[in-house]
């Protein structure tokens, strides 16, 4: 049995709250259970130097945690000068999948800077931003579709994100902190509602894994996308037509 | 008329959320109107190097806002490599002022951390976060009562922060930021629920301001903070007796 | 009695020498006691990049100390990286007290940097600082008169400042080092010879302070700031004339 | 066709150099084609503070690549102060799978670090790394047997890595930096002898890919695998005995 | 007798092997003797700032060594932060000397990054790098005669460097690790195959040194530099025709 | 005839204040013509970590300029956040002059930090640094003589430096700015009062130069370093007794 009673197929709790925050274009509060995150989406009005005179927008993401999120607490990047090699891993990792679900090319030249900001931690962070993210973003490209004079939002896809391991030599769907740090293997997949894989990484902590092992894995993580593509589905609900 | 309809002396809704996070030892989301911070207090079991062996404790503050808590997204300190001098400016403040109402002598050695996260900015973060953080302080020493064998929490009085400002040539209470963006003079009080000063920090920003000025906005000032000590009396029932 | 023998209510031998360096546009060697601050004021030919275009001045301040100014020997900034919080707060205050009593209109696209390097420390660098930049400041504008077009310099008052405080619950004038480390209420004024305040920052250092004694630090600041003007006037005779 | 020729299945030619520099406890240079990487281990008398007192020993790894190891001169991370994401992500990478397959409670309280530096970059350089790092580590844990009174080497199976990815729709094993940088997928895989994975990290860079995509590309990557372990072998012919 | 059985007039054998590696502009492998330094030079289309619109060209140098290169692993500098005092002194040192001999007039709006890299340090690497960056700055120029209009390389002497040094009171030439550890006097001496010095650094590490002394060591050097220019003329055989 | 009448192998006017600040335990201005800079020696109570348990001493050096002490603003090293190439160079050489002269084995496990802040250059600031941070130290150690129970002070010879230089051909001593920045070979030269060579930096900055030419700069030196031992002498007066 889990620590909070799930079947190892089970995902926790996920709710999504979009239009958390008044001043950012788009944002939502994503809930992955106890993890809870800030997810905001901002335009801004010009692109990186190797995009100019392109007409091509971009799409960026940073991902922090505040002190306050872990049980011990968590310093700040800033006191030591520089971004950590975990968040900087992470946020390059929102940045890509969220790129590769939209059409930048519809954007001019602008960038969209995504922030995913842990307020509480508990397993599966970095799937809860990509999650959360996605439901930003959506707003924000909302918001600016008739300036932008977009007929359609530039997604095609729902994009979910969650975490699936190996604890006791059992595989299981969406890790709290407890199970995480005990975790044999552990992986995150980021899917599309296409049912296409955007991003796979799995590790083997303790110790490598099967072929088989990692079949089984990927088809828990099939199941858990569908609770985060419903929870996405009713945030964007009037926003997001398919 | 100002803004939102308040007269001059009026605080905006004042809303303190003990418990705010389930991993701080003691935390609080405080609210002054569309201004929100997240305030948290974490005991760590060592002091700065400066008070080894002296079986002192220590307090310190950390101040931030997380990008999308502004209209403009605020970019994070660490993409520059170093903290803003605004956020040291307020962390110092932060820090002094609750050093100032703690006995920190009882603590033995063991270090306080107040963060003070900003998540949406709409003017007086700094007074919003002094406000919140006394409650998460409160909050920590109380979950702490027993093992560090105290007969009493050491703080003697509430501990409340106001900024008041000469906006139009008149003084008024609690800018928000449309107003303070405008202010010609803009001032920060803090107060002790005795009727005492414990920092006033004030800036002819515009124009000089003359002694009279100073008086009318400091008698603003009296006012505001008791606003501010029945919110934290309210989040604090059953844990502070006075 | 005071450990220099002086009054309450009297300043230590204030004395600004104009032109103590060959190369910057402005200097003035500062003392106020056996504190000495060395300021320059030096124009740049361009702003910076939030005022391009608006045909715009800006003043901009920096504070140090040499390591050998003090007791202990002080580590340089840069040997950690970052500025100190105690610096940048000190170099904000200078620049924006250096503003306020500026007309940077008439400046066009030119900045000023004015720079107040502490080569002896006495308690009240940060006053002796702004005190001794206003005059370096005035040289340099007066320096740069004719090429600006200036009929009169863009400067309309005397600008000083004076630190007053509690110890031993008695207020005093002009703290000097042993003074202001057993403060326990600690008060940096600036005002202008117009009379008006155009910062005050207090801080209850080891307990808070009342109304009542507000009241009485301030009417030493007025009683200091005259002994500032005095010697201002002095080290600008024939350049400023009121 | 490819552009050098090769099978859609086929690797570039693999060689590892063991004990190519005189000084570190480990050394090998490793090619795959044009790819070239220096590889050393060396071993250090502590490990970090979060092992101090445990008598377990450490492994970590750094990346980086020679300016001119690119046809662009790749600029060094030390003149913008920080290591880039990439290679922070590249090195935590080598560190995982390195600690993986070595058994560091044999150690004592030592940390073995493990340098890969690129000096040419034809694409792969992360999994010749891997490749080679483990050469290098082997080579320097031998050195040590007898001074750590090892019967064994603390090594249960060779380590190896490959990329594989999708160009024009056609999986194929062991990309060049031409074929990489129009990769629509691009996938790393660390295994090891015994044809378990200790790493997978796939990527739709340019769009997502299906299950059946992700099996092609895992089989590709076990045939790849056996020719670095075959020259792994032959490098440490005499040193490992599987 | 020297460590190595060299006379104390005599070079460690000195190989250059150029066009060491692929994708540079110029390379070259030095070596002196177990130093082992790869060098490369690349043209970059744009100058610093403080020559733009000057038709100028500009030459740069950087120099590192990699972690595995010495007997006890060298930190990056990446990892503190900042680039060590030494790398510095020995880059300008490098910088300087090639713009000495270099007519950058010629070059347009370009810059030559010049990388010295060393893999293998024992004694000598600055001045194995200036010899060395001397040739893969030469192959550099060459590959743009044509495209930058040269009638003859903008070069008009070799340029080659030696370390001198006294050893157990006795003056010798080239020093290698073990010699340069236990120094009195520590030279190094940059010179053009006309004869004429371009840059002497002469240190008095454990004593001062008398005038006859550093006689007898610009002699001994005037001896080692003839072999790095025979070295040089034959890695450049056919591209310099002098 | 030089810009400011001096003969070619004239020094500018050279004057040593010792004692000027009152809290280090040694000070001193000192001046060549318009360069003045403040050198000062703090003793601190422990050593680098690499001396520790040695019971031997250490000895560090520092050097910086004020913004204002040139005639175009030099920004501070801090705003970049990394010293910057010149200082660190400079600064190295101070501290090795410094400690080739100074017996620490008699200190103890203390360091002496020398810092020399330019207030105004005008050419040779780094020799007129060495000047007079010898003047510093000696004062200092002279300071805890009786602490350190020294018979006599841990220095043997006086210590000077001069910069020489070839301007217009012509080879000249003590260049002040204007001659520096024109010069076509410049050199600096620390001396003991023996006699002796400590340490020799000649760059041919606009063309190389000849042993001939060397030797001529050499004999300059030997020249100028007089006045400085004279001054030095004169500073001393009742603290060195030779």
């Amino acid at each position: 049995m889990r620590i909070d009673n799930r079947n190892n197929d089970q995902m926790r709790l996920v709710k999504i709250t979009p239009n958390f925050l008044k001043n950012p274009h788009g944002s939502a509060l994503v809930e992955f259970g106890d993890t809870k995150v800030i997810c905001t989406a901002m335009l801004e009005e010009k692109t990186p130097s190797f995009l100019r005179g392109t007409n091509q927008g971009w799409l960026t993401a940073e991902y922090d945690m505040i002190p306050g999120s872990t049980i011990v607490r968590t310093s700040r990047d800033v006191s030591k000068g520089k971004i950590s090699g975990r968040s900087q891993e992470i946020q390059r990792l929102i940045g890509r999948c969220m790129r590769s679900v939209t059409d930048m090319s519809v954007l001019g030249e602008r960038t969209i800077w995504l922030d995913c900001d842990v307020i509480q931690a508990d397993g599966g962070t970095r799937t809860a931003s990509i999650s959360g993210a996605f439901v930003a973003l959506v707003l924000a490209l909302d918001r600016f579709k008739e300036e932008l004079k977009l007929e359609q939002l530039p997604v095609k896809n729902y994009l979910g994100a969650v975490s699936v391991g190996i604890v006791d030599n059992i595989p299981i769907l969406d890790l709290c902190y407890e199970e995480d740090s005990r975790a044999m293997v552990d992986m995150n997949i980021v899917m599309t509602s296409a049912g296409e894989i955007v991003e796979i990484q799995g590790t083997g902590e303790a110790r490598p894994f099967t072929k088989t092992e990692l079949l089984s894995l990927i088809q828990l993580s099939e199941k858990g996308v569908k609770t985060i593509f419903a929870a996405q589905k009713e945030a964007l609900a009037n926003v997001l037509e398919f």
